[in-house]
């Protein structure tokens, strides 16, 4: 959805919050990274395998112990909840023949153990080769060799993330610093309402795009322009890893519902001002953040092909705000709904006519600085040695 | 379809026509030409840049201004009625950031100008940038160049021709010999009362070569077959750009109709032979022009994959008889869409056994000149530089 | 499915058994075999022209003569039933323009020809091009270059086997080695009496590699094992072309069906310990040969894509049971459908997760040896010259 503008309603302004809203002359990216199925291969091989990837929410593995199986970037992953209640990332793939080890979302993990339905091999929950039916031969070494393969994991507010590539164990600072600024909300401490998913015609870097401006609010999302009007925005992070920062609710609007009413109380982390805003960060590259004064709004891209992805939609709640006999989040969950398919609709068009031989990038204007910060990130991303 | 034939009834036949007509122990193109996805990548860049496509009919932009998009050789594109009449086309895409501009065949151009969906960027009727929302730093030099890319576009005989490339602004005589050939039926007077789409699993060479004879009209159109037998034909053009020439109506027979009678009076420039015969010409490489004593007939073929091919049919008439109480053109529709069926049958059928391993081409007969003719001038287009 | 194992219970085994039943230490085949579209590109080009192929039973071609249409490794077939009895396979693909010449099973070769239904060209049973309608300037010599293109055919024990290369003809000993161990069930004299056909998403050699042992019986075929268990086989053939041997059915089990009765009485040419084992064989690349006391199953591979193979598994049976009126052999059938289903999902599972990029090879048990030796024949076949 929206976001980042010449804040024409904000009387002051620094001269650095000019630059870092200025696309500077920027344009759009080439016909080649939303048309050319290798494009898409080679992210895969670079930026998803450098970068830190959402791949689930803490309420995603409430019990200890437990299996969450997802499929990230195109891979299948395992999530395992330890003994010790920390999390841990392993490729779902058994060290046997290569079958998928866990497929039923709710599977579980019995008596501490992860068995592959094929042969029978199993694996401790913290990875390691437990049991060989029929395999005495095995050394010790060549045991100790065939645990599941681990995959970088960490806890950051509730979020689950995975990096898939070893190189760097060096995590942005960046990270620290937004965590700070979403700490309020408390997003570790909520629950999922509901997931919408989607499955969208266009390359996953223009919906990243279409998020990072809301100069095609007034045009495509009516609704949203008057509960939000495009101008009343900020933008508290334009460069790098994080993009994004509040935008004003119009008076008399308390949150982006259908009735413009909050679905639940604010959020208890939150009071005065935060209760007025509506808070937009992209994290690089697939996850999105909405945070409204009444529950958190999570968008996460999975591309699927070179013009086609994937996205879940994500409500986060509080607990005791879900739990009342009254709840009703559909306001939340309808106003959203609207929201996302106008966007998809106009990635879609882009999509068509980006793919076009005769497309050449056009220039942004300021109001789009955050999608030309994209582009540089990605570029780097991209091009950078995995 | 139909036609081209060492035709055995009629007496006299020059030295010059027995040339014409023989396809000089030429064989079919080889397999990859068929069977090879690369191919139609190179075709999209060489012959479908270079060569004048059909786009649409003047009575698909009827009022002024007016807006008609259309997807041809598959790229998208804009028809614009201009404000003098003349018709000019675009590239279908928004110069700021590639969506598609306008996607309703009745989409309006309201107030004179054509305004993208997404930000609200609107050009003029000619192309011109008009207006950009929130971009108030585009220079005046900038401007100018952001307005809509044109693409060659003429009106012949009623039909609205685009051609992608650049390089060459000389266009084939021929055109000129064959306007004066059908300047009787006035096509630009007539029309559509009648478009009939098609899926075919084929590539789009093999309805070309299968449109360009008659030879397989005993066996694939019976019924066909008994209004004009195969012999009864004629090669008017033999080589180049247009090929084909006409067959003769049987005795009794009206027109190509499942009554064998005619739709509907001869077009009124037609008098005499002229009412008597099927007139089949070929455009390269994508145009088919069946001409009736009382409607016009026309083949598209819309390339999809190098084993699909999209094709529109489309029926012309006179106004008159189109807006006569008792008109009724079914008889037409019905025989021509089972002949296309036909048709289509044993090109999917050629298509399964040219892409097996083991196809060899094989030699044409005489019947086949004009198959050999188009092999001649497409691989002539495929191989020039763009 | 099923074997090949450390046979726990056959109490005296020779040294040579036991190596030849070691999987080595190998490792089952890297990534790229399974995840890689080119793979089955070269597949295609080598070994599928070289090896001896499936591609009938004599039991499809009754009359004489008579033809039928066969898609053998993605090629069309035809095979033909000549006046003297013999049998010949040939491209199904005209000699004029490559139209596919027989697509209904069921098509008759009538009055000696097979005719074209695009052009009327005809052939002889014997391929040499017989009519070819309106080309009376073919010579003699250009008419004798112009037969259907032969494929080379030989008929092993009732079946029809084909082979597209020209290199080499020699035939593997093996095939009269195993012909000799089959002779007693008398495939020849058998009856089809029903085709179950599965598309499956799975690379073609997970099939195989999937029948090549029954390590994964106890997990993947509880019903299975308990008429087989997994321990009681042997392995006749460890090497090469052909790999496999028996399973000793469990006391009071008298066949594989879902009752454990037999759906017939023994075959005619089976006697004591014949009755109580099932012989598993498969021969490469994409034919399994599943012998019981009182049918054949035979399992046949089509591989369509790098991750799809379509499965042909036909159940063959006496005439004289065939034509019982109280026949039923829903048993049989039911069974294995069943184990059948069972099997494609662990290849499935497979598929996906060796498409990780994180897959590595993992070790083969002792059990696996079979799946070991074809790996090393597949390597072999896959890199030889065509």
């Amino acid at each position: 959805m929206p976001f980042r503008v010449r804040a024409v309603i904000l009387v002051a302004m620094s001269q650095r919050a000019t630059v870092a809203r200025s696309a500077e002359g920027a344009h759009s990216l080439p016909r080649e990274y939303y048309a050319d199925p290798a494009w898409l291969v080679r992210e895969r091989q670079t930026l998803f395998q450098r970068e830190w990837l959402l791949a689930a929410h803490v309420c995603d593995l409430p019990d200890t112990p437990c299996c969450h199986p997802v499929e990230v970037a195109g891979q299948p992953v395992l999530l395992v909840r330890q003994e010790d209640q920390s999390i841990q990332a392993f490729h779902n793939v058994c060290r046997h023949r290569g079958a998928l080890l866990v497929d039923d979302p709710g599977g579980p993990c019995e008596r501490g153990a992860i068995t592959c339905p094929y042969h029978g091999w199993s694996f401790s929950l913290n990875g390691s080769l437990k049991g060989t039916p029929n395999m005495p031969g095995l050394t010790r070494a060549e045991r100790d060799a065939l645990g599941l393969l681990p995959i970088a994991t960490r806890v950051w507010q509730g979020f689950v993330l995975i990096r898939f590539g070893h190189r760097s164990s060096r995590v942005d600072p960046l990270w620290d610093t937004v965590a700070a600024e979403i700490a309020p909300w408390g997003i570790e401490t909520l629950v999922r309402t509901r997931r919408l998913t989607y499955q969208v015609q266009a390359n996953w870097k223009l919906l990243f795009q279409n998020y990072s401006e809301c100069y095609h609010c007034p045009l495509v999302h009516p609704a949203l322009n008057r509960l939000t009007p495009y101008q009343a925005s900020d933008n508290r992070f334009t460069a790098g890893l994080v993009l994004g920062g509040p935008m004003q609710l119009a008076e008399e609007v308390e949150s982006m519902t259908s009735t413009s009413r909050r679905i639940a109380d604010c959020l208890p982390g939150l009071s005065g001002p935060s209760c007025r805003t509506i808070v937009y960060f992209t994290i690089f590259p697939t996850f999105f953040l909405s945070l409204h004064p009444d529950f958190v709004l999570v968008h996460s891209l999975h591309p699927t092909a070179y013009d086609r992805t994937r996205v879940e939609c994500d409500f986060y709640v509080h607990p005791s705000a879900a739990s009342a006999s009254d709840f009703e989040p559909a306001p939340a969950i309808e106003f959203w709904d609207v929201t996302n398919r106008q966007d998809w609709h106009v990635c879609e068009r882009v999509q068509r006519g980006a793919a076009s031989l005769a497309f050449q990038p056009g220039p942004y204007s300021d109001l789009e600085s955050v999608v030309a910060a994209f582009d540089r990130h990605y570029l780097q991303s991209v091009t950078a040695s995995r």
